[in-house]
Order: C-alpha cells, then sequence, then structure tokens
C-alpha cells in the first residue's frame, strides 16, 4: 500500500501526524488527488480547542482538513473531464445519491451527508483532506483553469460559502449591500456581492486593521468601525443611504441587531455566519419593514463551479479587481502543519493560513 | 351638504356618533360607496383602549372603521367598470402614485401611504369607513360577485393579510403548513393556505373551543392546543410529519419559538401577527436547517382581488369548502356600534364582529 | 429464474407476447414490483405504428409500457420505506444519479437517461413496464395512498407530465387557463390547472363528445370547439376575458397559432404536446405583448409525488372534485393486451386505455 | 410664451424644422428639461421611410426623438430630488397611473401609454424629445451623476431597453450568452450581459467591421459572422460549448434558428429586436430541450435606473471595462439634424449618431 502521511486530531489539544494507508480508486467515478494547498477555518480551530462543534463531537482521531486544492493522480474507468495532471478543487462533501435535497441541488441539507473533517456519530470519521492523497468522486471536483493557482484553489471553500448565501439571497447587479466581519468569511462574501454586481459595499468590524485589508483587496467600497463610528444610524450616513441586502458573517448579537436596523424597507438580511444559539432580535423590523431573512447552510449545487469562475474571471485580467492573495496572511510548510494551527488559534492577526503538501 | 353620520374615537375610551358632510366627487376616477358592512378589527380596539400602535399616535378625533364593504352610490366621469349599485369590498390604503413601491405592486411599504383610520402626524386622520358615504379612487375598490355578500365583503380586508402572506412566502399545492394563532388572521390565513392546495393545516392555539371553530370552518385539517398539547414535537407528531411553512399569526414569543424548531429542513417561516418588539430568537436553526423568514404588513398589488376571488370560489359550489360565516360572532346594527367596540375589547369569544349601516 | 411475461414490439405492426427471466434484486436500493395496470400511450402507438420518435429508433424487439402501477413484492436491503404489498406508481426513467441536471432536479434532461420502453442507440433497449416483474430503484417508486386505486395509479405518469407543465409555467390560485387539446395529455393538465387553483379553465378541441368529457369530469369550465366555434377572439368572447396562461397540448399548427394569439399581456404560453417540427409563428406577439414560452419535457424532481398528491387529494372526498375515472374509456385483460394496442391505435373515441396483469 | 424649436416629421420623407411653445408646468412633479443629446433610433428612421410601425401610423406632423439627456431648467413645486442644473436621461414614456401593469412595475404593457414621438390613434401625437424645452413627470426623469457626460445620457434609453431583456430573462454571473446583432440594441444588450457577470459573450453578425467593434468596446469576449462562418454548430465550436442565454436583437428568420438551435438543455431565448411578422420556428426544440422563451418590450419599473447605474460604474474607474463612446459614430449639431437623420437612413457604417441641441 502507498502510505498516506496525515495529520491527525487525536484529542482537545492534540494533533500529531500519523502515515496511513493512501485510499484506492474503487468505483469507476473515483479519482485520486495529491493534496497540495489547504486552508485553516476557523471550524477546525474549534474542534482543535473544544472537540467539538455543537451535535458533531469528536470520539476518535480524525484527519483534519477540509479547504484544500490539488493535483490529480489517478482517475477510474469511467472518468472522462479529469485527467492525472489537472488542478482541482476538492469539494469536501459528498451527499447521498439518493436524497430528495440533492435531486433538488440543495445536498448542503442531506442528512447524509459525508463531510471532510467532520466527526460522525459512530466514531469513524470522514478523512479530512489534510493528507497525501484524497479520495473523491469525480463530480466533487471543479477543474481550475490555468490562471488559478493551487493556493487561489484552497480558497474556493470558504468562497463557496459566499457564493451560496449570495444566490440563495439573489444578490444582483445595483444592490447595496452591508458586510458584516471582515474574517475570511465576511472578505469573501463581499468579494461575492462585488462579483455579483453590488454598487456599493460596506464592510463592518471592530478592527481598523481587517477593515483596511478589505479595503485594499478591493472587496468593500466602503468600511465601518462598529466598535468606534457609532450606531446603525451613523453606518447609513456613511453608506450614504440604507443598504437593501446584509450578509451578516459574524453571528454576533450586536451585529445581528445592527444588521436588522440599518436595512431598507422590503430588504434581504443573508444569515452567514453560525450565530450562537437564541439572541435578542427585533422581529418587529421584519413586519414593519417586510424583511426577509434567509439562512444559509455551507453550499450546494453550481457554488464551487461558481466560485472557480469568479477566481478564473479575476484573474483573466491583468489588472486583477480584487486581490485574494493578501488575505493570505501566512503560508506554512507540511512540517509545520501543528504550528499552523497553534498560530490560528493565537489569532495575532492571521487572516487565512495555507499549509503545503505533503510532498 | 349630504349629512354623513360617522362613528369617531375622541381619545382613549372615548367613542361618539357624530355627522359630518359627505364627501364629494373631486377626481373624475373618485368612486362614492355608501358603506353597508363593517368589520371591528384588533387594531381599532388598541387605539380604542390606547390611543395609540407604535409610532401611530391618536391626537384628534377620528373616524373608527377600515373592513368596510358598501354599495356604489356614485361615480366619477372616467369610471367605467364600476355603476351605482353595484356591491363593493373597499381597500383602506391609498399610497402616492408615484412612489417606488406603488409602482413595484409593493405599495403597503409606500411612505406616503393614507390609510383609513390610522392617526396621521399631522392630526388631519385619514377617514376611517364607519360612515355612511365613503369616497375612494375606483382602483381601490373590487367588485363583489353575486354570490359574495356584502357580511362577506367585510372579511375581504383580514383575508387579504392572509393572501398577501400566503403570496410573499410563496405558498403553493401540496404544502404542509402550521398556523400560529386561531383568531381572525389566524383563520383566515390557514383559509388561504387551504385554497392555494395546503395539503394539510394544523392551527395551532391556546383555546380548544377557537380550534373547534377552526376545524368546523374547514380551514383545519389537525389542531393543536400548545398550552396542554405538549411542545413543538408533539406538534410534529400530531401532524404525522414537520411542516414546510409556518404562518406566524400570534407575534406572542412562545409560538415564534414553536414555528421555527417545528419547520423542516428548507422550510418558511412567515410572521403575519405583529410582533411585539424583541423576542429571544433561536436565529442558529435558520443557518442549520437553512430556514427563511418573511415578514409581511398588511397587502399589496392584487391581494384585495385575489381576497375576492377566494370568497367568489368558495361560495360559486353548492357545498362551500370553507364556511366563512361561522367566525362571524356577532351582527350589530348602526345604533349599536359603540357597544359592539366595548363587546370586542372584553374579548368573551368574539372572533369577527359585523356592524351594519348606517341606513 | 422466474418467468416474466413480456409484451414486446419486435418491429412496426409487430407486437407478440414473449417470456422472459424475471430481474432480480442487485442494488440494497432495489425494489421488485409486480406490474398490476398500465396505460398505453400515444407514444407506445407510434412505435408501434412507425418504429420510431424523431431519433429514437427501434432496432431491436423491446417490452413496451411506461405508465404502470403494480404491488412491492420485494425490496433491497437498504429499502425502508416500502414492504411487501405496497401499492406504487412507477416512475419510469432513470438518470445518471452523477449528471447535472439530476441535482438539480432537471433530470428530465439527463442525457444518460435510461427511460422505460424507448429505444436506445446501442438496441439494448431499456425494459418497458407490460411485464409481470419490473426492477426499479426505490426512489421512483411512490406509494400510493389507500385512496389511490392501482388503476388511478397508472394515470400517474401522464398526470406528471400535466403537474410539470404547471409548475414550469408557474400556474397559480387565480389564473385564467386555455388548455388546447381534449386527449389525455390535456384533459390531466387541466386537471392539474384546476387543483393549483385556476379560476377558469377553458378546453379547446375539435371534437364535442370530447369536450363534454371533459366538463363531465370537472376540469374545465368552459369549453370551445375550434373547428366550429370560430377564432380567437370567439374563444375570447366564450371565456369572458383573455386567457393568461395557454398549456397548448396537441403540437398542431392552428392551435399553436391561437393559443398565442389568444394570450393575454404579459401571459404565459407552455407547450406541453409534442409539436412536430417547424411551424408558422407569430412571434412578434412575444415582443409586443411580453409573452413567455415554456418548452416542457416529460417531468422532473417531485413531479410524480405531487401527482399522487393531487390523486390522494382527490379521493379524501365523498365527493371527488374531478371525475378522473371517466376518462378511462376501456380496461382489458393481459391476454387482450395487443387488441388493446390496435384499439388505441383505430381511435374512434378511446382515451385512454387500461391493461391488467398480468397474473 | 418662449419658442421652442423642434425636429418634425410631417410625413414619409418630409422632415423641417418647426418652432412650437414651449411647455410649462401645469402639474406640482413636472420638470422641465432642456434637451442636450439625443440619439437617433431605428424606429425614427422607420416612422421616416414608411410613415408608420405596426399599428402606430403617422396621421399627423409629430416632433421627434426619443433617446435623449437634457438639463433641468425649472422643477414644480412639490419636486424635491431634482433642482434647475441637474443632469438627466429622460424616461419617454408616461404609463397611466391607475393602470395595473403599472402599479406591477410591467408599465411598458400599459395600454394608455403616452410615448414621445409615437403616433397616437387620434393624430395628437406625444410631443418628441427632439426640441429645446421637454417636459416630463419627475419620477421619469433620472439624475445623472457627475462621471455619466451627457452624451452617455442619451444612450440610456437603448440602453435601458437591455437592461429590460437581461431582467426579465434572468441573466447571470457565469451565464454564457450568445447575442444576435451586432447594431445598437445588440452592442448595448451585450454590455448589460457583461455586466450582469455573463462569463463569456459572443456576437453574432454578418458584417465583421461590426463584430470587430463590439469586440474594440470590450462588450464581446467572442465574436461569429453567420454568414460567412457556418452554421449554429460551428458557433458553438467557436465559443467552445452551447450557449445557455441567446439574446436575438435582430428579428431576422435566420438568426432567430440559429439562436434556438444553438442552446443549451434547459437555456433561455430572449427576443429582443422586433421580430417582423410570423417566421418559420423550430418549436419542436422548446419541448426537447426545455427552452424558455422571453419576449420583451421596451422597459420598465427600474430598469432606466439600471442603466445609468451600469454608466456611472464603468465611468466611476479610471479604465473603463467597456469603451461605450466608440459606437457614437456620428455628432452632429442641431442645424444637421435633417441630414443627421438621411446619414442613418442611408446606412454606411453609422452605429449611434447623436443630435445636439438646440442652443
Amino acid at each position: 500500500m502507498t502510505p498516506n502521511p496525515s495529520l491527525v486530531l487525536n484529542k482537545v489539544d492534540d494533533i500529531t501526524f500519523e502515515t496511513y494507508d493512501a485510499p484506492t480508486i474503487t468505483d469507476p467515478h473515483d479519482v485520486l488527488v495529491q493534496v497540495k494547498k489547504t486552508g485553516i477555518c476557523g471550524s477546525d480551530i474549534h474542534y482543535y480547542a473544544h472537540g467539538k462543534i455543537g451535535p458533531f463531537v469528536l470520539k476518535s482521531p480524525m484527519v483534519l482538513g477540509h479547504e484544500s486544492s490539488g493535483t490529480v493522480v489517478e482517475v477510474g474507468s469511467a472518468v472522462k473531464d479529469l485527467k492525472p495532471g489537472d488542478n482541482v478543487a476538492i469539494e469536501p462533501g459528498v451527499p447521498s445519491r439518493l436524497s430528495d435535497e440533492y435531486k433538488q441541488g440543495k445536498y448542503n441539507l442531506c442528512p447524509h451527508m459525508c463531510f471532510a473533517a467532520t466527526p460522525s456519530a459512530d466514531g469513524k470519521n470522514p478523512p479530512g483532506t489534510l493528507c497525501k492523497y484524497f479520495k473523491s468522486p469525480q463530480d466533487f471536483l471543479v477543474k481550475l483553469p490555468e490562471q488559478v493557482t493551487l493556493e487561489m484553489g484552497a480558497l474556493v471553500e470558504p468562497l463557496s460559502v459566499g457564493v451560496h448565501a449570495a444566490r440563495v439571497g439573489g444578490i444582483k447587479f445595483g444592490d447595496v449591500v452591508a458586510v458584516f466581519g471582515a474574517g475570511p468569511v465576511g472578505i469573501l462574501a463581499a468579494a461575492v456581492a462585488k462579483k455579483f454586481g453590488a454598487s456599493k459595499v460596506i464592510i463592518v468590524d471592530i478592527f481598523d486593521n481587517k477593515l483596511e485589508m478589505a479595503k485594499e483587496m478591493g472587496v468593500a467600497t466602503h468600511t465601518f468601525n462598529s466598535k468606534t463610528g457609532g450606531d446603525y444610524k451613523k453606518l447609513i450616513e456613511e453608506l450614504g443611504q440604507e443598504p437593501n441586502v446584509v450578509l451578516e458573517c459574524t453571528g454576533a448579537e450586536p451585529c445581528i441587531r445592527m444588521g436588522v436596523f440599518c436595512l431598507a424597507h422590503g430588504g434581504k438580511y443573508i444569515q452567514v455566519g453560525n450565530a450562537p444559539g437564541d439572541v435578542t432580535f427585533p422581529i418587529t423590523e421584519f413586519g414593519n419593514k417586510e424583511l426577509t431573512l434567509f439562512g444559509t447552510f455551507r453550499y450546494g449545487y453550481g457554488d464551487y463551479k461558481t466560485a472557480v469562475g469568479i477566481l478564473a474571471q479575476n484573474y483573466a485580467s491583468n489588472l486583477p479587481e480584487i486581490d485574494f492573495e493578501k488575505m493570505i496572511t501566512h503560508r506554512l510548510k507540511w512540517e509545520d502543519a501543528i504550528k499552523a494551527y497553534d498560530l490560528v488559534r493565537a489569532g495575532n492577526g492571521a487572516v487565512k493560513c495555507i499549509i503545503s503538501g505533503p510532498e
């Protein structure tokens, strides 16, 4: 068997390098990918620090990682659209092929979803992507065009979260959008709003340096520090009008409330971030202003392809509209993968950290 | 001038009969209607008891009433579709003809709306419909077909609230609907869900007699007493499945919460009732189950016509699917109009009270 | 092996009874159904008479039939929602589980569709349902509730064509619908329009007896004989207004043209029947009246379930709104299956012919 | 009275300069605009050459022009959002404020529409914009931001046709669009598709120089000469895939047919150009591929504002994505206005001709 070096979360505070057997192609639609670049997600850190997220509880060692790109090394006999050497973004969740949710393109809601690096009830966790060889059905891989680097390919997963939110909420040309949160999810959701034609995008955060980065990246036309800038009326003043769309990417009650209050009549409130449970919520505003709230969960049919399409369009030009690279604040080698986790866990200005390899 | 007997709310706890001059046709599109039947709405009672609803504060005497039907007595020179003798339902709110909201059919959101019996900031309240002669532009009157009585015509206003909610939320054939609240709004919202093709409608309330009435009227296939029946899991058990649509018509926090928790993945939560301001709200469910919340406010383009269409279809058959008459628990003469307000204010089983006249 | 009596089209004008080996369960999600009732479709007759429909050319013997219901006799190990003895409607086309079309619920457009009794390029035709034992994946069977008979279950296939058309075109409460063609497809499309809330349904045909049947069945509020009744202006006159939806179920140029001309501004034209290729088409009307034309092809996600839901709702009442049985003009035994084909081919007033068995 | 120099079409082949009295403000919402730039439209030329377009027949002299921008000179007492000196694009058609069509934002379909320079049945033609002073209700003027010149303002009318088509057909990020016709309408429709996020836009025409211009302007990623390049299969080959959207802007049968045949399964065909009446039409493709055809007529609610928004966004950057100026092939002074009409009528490479003034 081919050895498969892997990064494994054994239990809270305990990550080690392990070597397992590499997966082998069993279904004619399978593809084997050598993982090249992997981003660290907030949820990874949550498992590292707490051993669970809501109902998902780590009961046995689990290979980490679900934001990855790689290069195809082997394809099953029925695979026609991919060949060894192709670079791909890996969509990490594979639903049941028979579920109603899958049939409607809403496979993010499939109760039988098998999602990389997400603990399952039986303790046999679906393998994460932080390993050398990862096996995927062909239709959960999206080929990267030449102008999209493998590093950018590792951004496709969180970018798809933004694509999904924008689609569910129907963001369109001319919309005026307020994005709460200038972390990776907020920045990428803002990028999607921009690409979908938003005429104004204001990003709201409590850290000036994060707001500054959003502006330098080209995803925000306006910024607002909700700690020092004032209340929702000040936000509207800064923007010059009420937004007609809110992308709430923090899950924090003060942001949720400000998002609802700042919206124009008939506006759309899109919840992207994981809110923490109950919040004190101004539901009356939804009736008075006839607002709509869209909950969103991960991504579904077409979102990954659109995310790759956004990167492809952005980097087709010599003068990319959005500087996605700027948000990759740290790049670490495979050998330093555990260090990478500690670094992101510590915070300190890490926006997106990318781990290479293993070779 | 023609005398116009009117029922006037002077201030909190003070209703009197007054006689004003009847309005006269000034615009070629105006129509003069003799009011025949008027329902009493919870908001009327709120002004009677508190003198205000949110930002709408009574500062000077105001003619009451906004749920009326009547008979055309005179039409302006440009009116072609109506003639004296026609029975009509009166849509009581006329927006600005130039507003963006009006142009999109969302005139309920027009900031310049002139709504009957709703206090305005300047103290010159738009006249209510509890009078003998009421003037309306022709396009805010809907002709009643033969099989729809004037009494049923007085139900068109609250029925339109249900139509609007069902349209905004996109209720369609086969939906499984939970309606919270068996008061007039809940019952009529349930009736619309039924007519739009809901395969199951469960009505939730804390009074068995109201649930019983909903079932006898033919608007509910199932009922659930949320005081004695148990929690949201029991509701699902009773219904045999999770509803995919909730029509929340109470504004009460326990109902709001139960409504969110009982919904199926991908479901729609429609807020019809006026919620009281902040509520403790399980927003996490919206992400996890990818729910959508639709705020709704009154009614807009087409809703009145559809409401009349529902009554017309219902009473075209010898065996009406829904017995709307059953919800009219009290019928009073014009002379007893003040008594009618006191009766509804006292509660005691009044669902919908209809005032006739004045002759 | 279990013998599987089957009705086989060998070539043009040549149908025989054959006995093959019955299929066996190989996938844990498979279900074996004993076929009980099968309707004859116009397309079956077309293959019988011409040996092909467009690109689908019969090259080798093919088991006929695709409008069937039956009783479950055996289920695979992973099947939970069905058990032996359950009555089911059989959805006869199974798409590729990996195709983009399947993922979006548009599996009718899947290029890898395997459709019963439809010739494939390689001459290995997917088996039809006119046999004793038919194998299907569990999710392409819909359980029939108690009040829906097996005979009605054989109507689910053509009824689903109507459901799909109504869904694609967005038929809703209050629509005014003109249906062209009073054959099985037209009648069932009209039935769906009625159930989706159409306030008026006018059926257009050139045979008075078919129009009469449509009215007696309860699917039409109005009828119009386009041979003797006059032109599209007369149709509008008969209906009392312009329809806002057309369901064209004939594919005949005169009907297509009348359908376009009679539509109201902003109306929807839904092509349900197979049109014969090029037609002389008044495309200018589409611009001038801003019409939309919806092409439709078979049925996709959810349509079969909704069709069963329509029958379930109809027969839940003691006084069914629509008398679907009336359209079943002929019922034949298995031994007479070839005679049934000849009978339908001859025309002569056969609307829907149902074959029983084999025992 | 203030003199109002005007360009008048008296009858076929007969245009003269006339001076009428300038309009005066009569309604508090009226605005008086001094017209600065006006484009010549194909329909103007049609009236010039034929005296009619379909049912619109010139019976008496008519002021020409409906593609204009200008500067506000006077406002009615109720006007708040505009003031003298503001530059505006003039939306030339004002519907009835009471019509159902207006209330739904579909005012382009209003049967009482009063449209500049379009003959009315009574011979009292609504005045065109080719004059010095033009009166408009405030809400049919859109203010031009600083970066949008008056010349660009004259493009807003045909650009709105493209916006409307893209909206009706729901063009969105990632669509692959084929545009038939490289005249002004085709080029501007392609520009809108680009701005709405189309990933590829292929323009089809029979003149290489027009295709070249489209490419230089930045509205096309691909071009195809349908006279010399081959059939629809070649078009697909050139594009690298089947388009999922067609914008047909010629009304010519060969283009209409090629548009239908080249579309991908599930694709959208949008008819923008005026087709000439009956065409030989491959309607079978609509069923087989489940295509949708969207007829479009002028523009409705929000389209003018979006068109101005497109220009504003384009010229906010130092490096505009689209070079709209390139399509203005001729600029003429007021004194040369008749010459301008002859020039456009002669063809010879005129794409868009702009007339200034009068001073």
